[in-house]
């Protein structure tokens, strides 16, 4: 987050407070926060490491309410303009943050060290945790990210309007012979111009038989008369992420096949969206729609969850699908995504996001 | 990379060959590949993983040449167009993938596994490692990718080339009044209109005192009369990357204190380049261009390694900074980057990419 648009920094140390009663539940004396997600959470630093095996550094969060932030040269000045310069760990690199940082809380560490053992690799573990006692505490931070808060649900309604506003600007650029990279390209240009940072995934624009691929990446497919174009986009707009999904015909009129197909989705989506209120395991709003399907007999052609929480990750808790027990809760935002996938032809995916609220949803 | 411009699919079984050679020599059983570029530079299979904490799989290279792909069944079908069917492990979510990958060499697996430990999680390693002999065997693929064949050569040269293009264009764009955030979205829209399919990293544009960040992200500062503007930028071309870095003056005549620090940079890096041999430890680099400075009396302002291997990822091996022990081999491609930056003004930070020769190196 850019300073000109940066949230309340009180929101930050709000989150720590709440993450550092999880601590006192779980009787841990800190919790070294790795995942990138969840240390700009709770700290504003650095919502993204620059590549997957190279960190901007991570976040101790301390019993005693002095919370560290570790990090290396690159970062200082980025850190010293949002922590306490005392509480600021600079490491040299890569090799010796987890040395720097076992040194470090060999001092001032009181009782266990929690950490997310599935983020933090083997390598930083065994350096880190030498002389330590380390307990497992996976989940913590998105146990609190996983309910968003009024700042956040309004974040996620403002980059989701830029969807809707794609979405509706979109049918006139599906132009006879415009290849799945140039719509992509337009989709993403689209975004940037109305202020989002970046996309929160590559755009899937997928023409014909390229619909019914689940990880379809845009090629030189060409939009022809009477194709079927399945486009699935987000962006990220002031650090949260939107996710739509829309299916167009382009071309005459859309044959039966599939109307019927964009009718059984659409139908499935209404009545998954019916089905979601605080209480309810999330597999049984995937099973809303699936139950349709089958009923219909087209189960077959349903092949994936039914959708994924969103939030400052594209893809976080709860999933909605066949296994998940998670319980619904108010302020739970998830993706709502039935599709049936015909390889013939392709498919139809449809996509709102839904706001759990105290009574049902709200789709945003 | 997408199909029209794929490299020979031979390279990458020419490139398994070269690891599985290794394989023997580290006496392993098979080697599980897990960072993202690792992966991708053996088996075509998918570069970039969607987020930090999740995976679109992994490649097990096996002693005995049947080396399997594992994935979701998201990319079960980017998978089967690449793979032997009958050696793509399909697993039903991240918690499967190390149990499912676990069985799977519990059958097949004579001797150790080998593993990356810096990229693999511990929640990941206990799941797979149960039963298993494991090794570490961090840097093997590395050991590979830091010397760069002639496909990757001309790749990367393509990439730096569409740099090029860009610093001769940029100055003209550089009006009074102009943002950082917008010439980081013109670069941007630059880069991608001659093909590039992504930025390499974040684009630095950095006016004034931000000049003297390390890691300036690009804001609300604005071009005016007199002023510096430090661009580091670089895109991903056909999978490869590009990085270079340009200071320019905007306005009338660069000051002295502009001027001596570009000379001195410019020198610094010309320097460096000239020190670049095979047989040479990487850190005599940096220190050809820091001992410069030295004799200068600034070396204080440049605060940051000369240069680092770039590739299929921006930041990889060999580092030149003044630690590094590696030796310079024919085919390492680095940046050489020296800076001086001054807080109250700004810096000056110039960058050119070099491929180390039989007998030298070569500017790209």
């Amino acid at each position: 987050m850019t300073p000109e648009n940066a949230v309340n920094p009180y929101l930050y140390s709000a989150r720590r407070e709440k993450a550092r009663a999880l601590l006192a539940e779980k009787k841990l004396g800190a919790l070294l926060v790795n995942l990138d997600a969840n240390r700009y959470y709770l700290s504003g630093f650095e919502l993204h490491d620059p590549q997957t095996n190279e960190s901007c550094g991570c976040l101790l969060l301390m019993a005693d309410g002095k919370d560290w932030l570790c990090t290396d040269a690159r970062y200082e000045e980025a850190a010293k303009a949002l922590w306490d310069e005392e509480l600021i760990l600079i490491y040299a690199g890569a090799a010796s943050a987890p040395l720097r940082i076992n040194r470090l809380l060999r001092g001032i560490l009181r009782g266990e060290l929690g950490f997310e053992a599935h983020s933090l690799s083997l390598a930083f573990y065994e350096d880190l945790s030498v002389g330590l006692r380390m307990k497992k505490a996976d989940g913590l931070v998105e146990s609190l990210r996983i309910i968003k808060d009024e700042t956040e649900i309004a974040l996620i309604s403002a980059s989701t309007a830029l969807n809707h506003k794609l979405m509706e600007w979109i049918p006139g650029r599906l132009s006879i012979g415009k290849s799945e990279k140039q719509i992509a390209w337009e989709v993403e240009q689209f975004f940037r111009g109305l202020g989002a940072e970046e996309l929160s995934f590559k755009t899937i624009a997928a023409i014909d038989a390229n619909a019914a691929l689940p990880h379809a990446l845009p090629g030189e497919s060409r939009v022809r008369e009477n194709c079927c174009v399945l486009l699935d986009c987000g962006c990220r707009l002031r650090d949260y992420c939107s996710d739509q999904t829309r299916t167009f015909w382009v071309g005459g009129d859309p044959p039966d096949y599939f109307m019927r197909a964009l009718e059984q989705v659409k139908e499935a989506q209404r009545l998954a969206i019916a089905a979601i209120r605080p209480g309810l395991p999330c597999k049984e709003v995937h099973a809303a729609a699936h139950d349709y399907f089958d009923r219909l007999g087209v189960a077959g052609h349903f092949n994936h969850g039914l959708g994924h929480g969103i939030g400052l990750q594209t893809h976080e808790a709860p999933s909605l699908n066949e296994k998940s027990e998670t319980i619904l809760r108010p302020g739970m935002i998830v993706s709502v995504e039935p599709g049936l996938y015909y390889p013939a032809w392709g498919g139809v995916r449809w996509e709102y996001l839904a706001l759990v609220t105290e009574d049902g949803c709200r789709v945003l």
